[in-house]
C-alpha cells in the first residue's frame, strides 16, 4: 500500500470513527447476535489473492462492527467503564506506524524515555514518591504477576537458582475481593492454591485487618513464609478501598511485599478530596493503576509503579548477547521489568491524554463521574423495593432489586433477568457480580462521553423491567 | 475532544503518517542522540491546564519523532527487521477507536471470534493440523510463559493445589541458542535456573539431538522430571531450524511437553518449498508464531497455537462471578488461555492484512526477503576478508569482517567498531550476536520497503567502514 493509499483510507477510517463516535447513542450497546454468527458468515480459509482496502473497510463496517459490544458508548455501564478519548485514539494510530519496539534504549530512545516522563508525570499526579520507577505493561494482571515475582525473589533468594523445590511453603495474602488475577498470579509463580489466602471482608467489603494479622501470624508459627499482601484501592464488585495503612503496617511486621492494586481506582488519588482515602500506598513496595480503565487512555496501558525496581530487574532482567548495547549502563532498559520482551508505544497515548486533559481536566472529569454514581446510589437508596448491594464508591454502584416477599434465590433470579432484559434492548449495558453470596448489578461510570441523562435512562428502565417482571410474577402466582 | 475535531487531527495524522512513510529514506535510521536527550527536554511534570492537540502534535514530530529508530525504515535490519503495513495500521487505528477488551464472548463478541477466525486462518496457511487452537498474545514472551505453565500442568498434576514445594525438582530443555524468553518464562514459573538445561548446537548451530538424548536420560536418572522442551524454528543469532521432528521423538519418549518457538520462522512455513524444515511441528504440544515479526502487522501480535488448550485452560481459567456469563459454555473465554485478563482487538489488524496481502502476496514477499538475504551471504562469501559466522537462513544474514592476521579479541572489536561507525551513518541499522563465543553482525531482511539497493548500499558501507579500519589499524601499527 502506498503512502498516498494509506492517506486515502485513513482518511476514510477517520471518517467512519468521527461518524461512529457521533452516532453511538443511536446504537445498540450490546449486538444482536450469538456464539458463532459471525465466525460462521465469514469465509474458512484466507484469500488466495489479495483483497481491496476498500471490501475489506466495507466487511469491517458491515460485518464486525454488527458484533461488537460498545464499550465507547455512553451507557456502557459494564465491568469497569472505560473510555478512548481522542487524543488516546491519535496517539494509537501514531505508535502503529512509528512501530517501534522499546525492548532496551537503543531499540527505541523515544520510546524509552517517554515512558520515563509520562510514569513520573503520572506517579506526579497521584502524590507517589519518587523512589517509586514506573513501567508500562499491558495489563493489571500482568503488572500483579510482575509485582509478585518480585516479591517471590526478596522472600525466596535461593529459589533463583534452584526453583522452588523442597523449600519451605509461601504465601501471598490479599481479600475475599481482590481480583481474580491476584490469585492468578500465585498459581503461576508456582505457589499454588494453597499459596493464596484470602481474608474476609468487613461489612464494607474491605480486608479486615485483623483477621489479616491473625491469619499471618498463624501462618507464621506454622512456618509458611510471608510472601506478599495485597491490597485494594477500588475492588471490582463494590469498588471497596481496602485500608492499605493498616494492611502495610501489617506486612511489615512479618517482612512481606505490600502490592497495591489501584488498578481502577488508582485515578482518583489525582483528586485532593479523594487522597486521604490512599494514605499508606505511598509506603507500599508496588502500586498498579491502569490509565486504560479510568484516564480516558485506550486498551492496553497498565503502569506498575515499583519502588524496588532492583529486585524487579532480578526477577526478570537476562541480557542476552544479541540484546546488549553501550547504553545499558546508562538507561532503563525496559525489558527487564516483566515477562514481555517486546514492547509497544504505549507511553505515547499516556502522553497525548495526558496533556490534552491536564490535571485540571481530568480532576473535572473523574468529580463528575463520582457524581454520577453518586445521585444513581441516592436515587436506588430513595426507591422503595432497591436496595445499595455495597456503600457506594467511586465511580461504581452495587445494587439490586429486593422487592419484600421474595425470597433470596429468586431475588437472584430477578435481577439476572432484569439485567438480561436491559442488556437485550441495547439501551445500556450492565454486568453483574456476588456479595454476600448473593446477585447484585453493577452500574460502573467511567466514560467521557457519560452524561446524567444516560444514567436516568438506565435507571427508568431497570425500574420499569423490575415492575413488569414482579408483576409478571405476581400474575403467575394468581394463576397457580 | 469532538468527533469533528478528532476527524481534522486523525486527517492530519494521516498526513504525516503518509508524509513519513514516503520519506523515511531521507531520515537516519538511527537518531543523533543521547541517553537522557528527550528526557530532559520534556517538563518534569504534566500540565495543570489541558493542551491544544496541534500544540501536541507538533511537539510529537518536533520532539519524539527525532528520537526514533525508524523500525519502519526499509534499512533498518537489527533484531528482526519488521514492519507495520498500511492494512496493519488502519487496523490499529480502527481497534482502538472501538477500544472492546475481548477478556470473554459477552465482552466483546467479535473480537472473540475474529480472534477464532483469523488464527484458524493462519493456522491452515502455515499447515498446522486442526487440533491446533490459536490465540493472540502480545509478545513471544508470554505465549511461551503460557505455552510452558500448560507444560508445568501436565507434569505436576499435584502443584495446583500446593505448589511446587516438596515436590521433585523438574526441567525444561532448550538449545543454547534458544531465545532468552525461554529461560524467563523457566524462571518464572518457579523453576530457577536448574530447572532450565541448554543443551550444545551443531555446527549449524541447531540443537544437537543426541546430547538432548543423553541429557533426558541422565536426568530422568537422577530423579528429575521432564517438563517440556522447546525447539525453535528460526533461531535470534542464526536463524537456525532445530531437527523438530527427531527433538519431538526424544521429548515424547519422556512424556514431556514439546514447544515450538517459531516466532520469527514460522511465516515461511506458508512457502510450500519451506515446509519440509517445519515438518514435525505439526506433533507439538504448542506452537507460538509472531505475525508482528514477519508478517506485516504492527507490533503487538504473537498467536500461541495449542493443541491441548484445556492444559492451557487448566493452568489458567479462574472465572470469578464478575467475569461469568451464559455464553461461556458456547463460546471461547479467551481470558482463559494466558495471565492477561484485558486483551485488545487484536485479530482486527491481523484479519486486515491477512485478506489485503492474500496467501500469494505474502508468499512473493517472503521470498523476496529470502532472496535479498541469499544474495547478501553469496556477497559476503564471495569477499576476501569476509565471512558468514553462520549458514545462512531465512531473512537472516549473519556475519563478520575476518581479515588475515588478526587476532580474535581485536576482530571483535574490528566488527562492533564497523557497525557502530554503519549505524552512526545513519543509512541502516545494524544489531550484534555472538556466535561460537565470537562477535557477529546480524543483517535481518523482514521490512516490506527493503529493496535490493538498501542491502546493497548497507553492504558498500560496511566494507568501505571496514578498510578504512583496518588501515587505520595498519598506519597506527607502522607508527608504532
Amino acid at each position: 500500500m502506498s503512502p498516498d493509499e494509506l492517506r486515502r483510507f485513513a482518511y476514510e477510517a477517520a471518517d467512519w470513527i468521527a461518524e461512529y463516535l457521533s452516532t453511538l447513542d443511536e446504537r445498540p450497546v450490546f449486538p444482536e447476535t450469538r456464539p458463532g454468527a459471525l465466525r460462521d458468515a465469514l469465509p474458512a480459509r484466507a484469500p488466495e489473492q489479495g483483497e481491496d482496502m476498500d471490501t475489506i473497510l466495507r466487511d469491517f463496517r458491515e460485518r464486525i462492527v454488527p458484533g461488537i459490544n460498545h464499550w465507547n458508548h455512553p451507557a456502557f455501564f459494564g465491568y469497569f467503564a472505560i473510555s478512548a478519548s481522542g487524543p488516546g485514539i491519535l496517539g494509537e494510530m501514531l505508535a502503529a506506524a512509528l512501530n517501534v519496539n522499546a525492548m532496551v534504549w537503543r531499540s527505541s530512545p523515544a520510546a524509552t524515555e517517554l515512558e520515563d516522563v509520562t510514569t513520573a508525570w503520572l506517579r506526579d499526579l497521584l502524590g507517589l514518591p519518587e523512589p517509586f520507577e514506573g513501567v508500562i505493561n499491558d495489563t493489571a494482571s500482568s503488572s500483579t504477576l510482575y509485582a509478585l515475582a518480585a516479591a517471590r525473589e526478596v522472600a525466596y533468594p535461593e529459589q533463583r537458582s534452584r526453583g522452588l523445590f523442597g523449600l519451605p511453603t509461601g504465601r501471598v495474602y490479599a481479600s475475599e475481593q481482590a481480583h481474580s488475577s491476584v490469585e492468578k498470579a500465585v498459581l503461576t509463580l508456582g505457589f499454588g492454591r494453597e499459596g493464596y489466602r484470602a481474608i474476609p471482608t468487613d461489612g464494607a467489603f474491605r480486608m479486615d485487618v485483623g483477621t489479616l494479622r491473625r491469619a499471618m501470624v498463624e501462618d507464621a508459627a506454622a512456618g509458611v513464609r510471608p510472601v506478599a499482601v495485597v491490597a485494594t484501592l477500588g475492588t471490582t464488585s463494590a469498588a471497596a478501598l481496602d485500608p492499605v495503612r493498616e494492611i502495610g503496617a501489617v506486612a511489615r511486621e512479618h517482612g512481606a511485599w505490600l502490592h497495591v492494586d489501584a488498578a481502577y481506582g488508582g485515578p482518583v488519588a489525582i483528586l485532593p478530596e479523594m487522597r486521604p482515602r490512599f494514605v499508606g500506598w505511598e509506603e507500599a513496595d508496588s502500586v498498579v493503576v491502569n490509565p486504560h480503565k479510568w484516564l480516558f487512555t485506550p486498551i492496553d496501558c497498565s503502569v506498575l509503579f515499583c519502588r524496588r525496581p532492583e529486585a524487579l530487574a532480578r526477577a526478570f532482567s537476562i541480557v542476552p548477547e544479541y540484546l546488549s548495547s553501550v547504553e545499558q549502563s546508562e538507561a532503563r532498559s525496559l525489558m527487564d521489568y516483566g515477562v514481555s520482551l517486546g514492547r509497544r508505544f504505549r507511553s505515547l497515548k499516556l502522553w497525548f491524554v495526558l496533556r490534552y486533559f491536564g490535571r485540571e481536566g481530568i480532576v473535572a472529569r473523574l468529580r463528575e463521574h463520582m457524581h454520577l454514581a453518586r445521585e444513581l446510589a441516592d436515587a436506588v437508596e430513595a426507591e422503595e423495593g432497591w436496595e445499595l448491594a455495597a456503600p457506594q464508591e467511586l465511580g461504581l454502584v452495587t445494587f439490586r432489586f429486593a422487592p419484600a416477599g421474595v425470597g433470596a434465590e429468586e431475588r437472584d433470579d430477578l435481577n439476572r433477568f432484569v439485567m438480561d432484559r436491559v442488556n437485550a434492548s441495547g439501551t445500556a449495558f450492565l454486568t453483574h457480580t456476588e456479595l454476600d453470596g448473593r446477585v447484585a448489578l453493577r452500574l460502573s461510570i467511567g466514560n467521557l462521553r457519560t452524561e446524567a441523562r444516560h444514567v436516568e435512562r438506565t435507571w427508568s428502565l431497570l425500574k420499569s423491567e423490575a415492575d413488569a417482571a414482579r408483576a409478571g410474577i405476581a400474575s403467575a402466582l394468581d394463576e397457580a
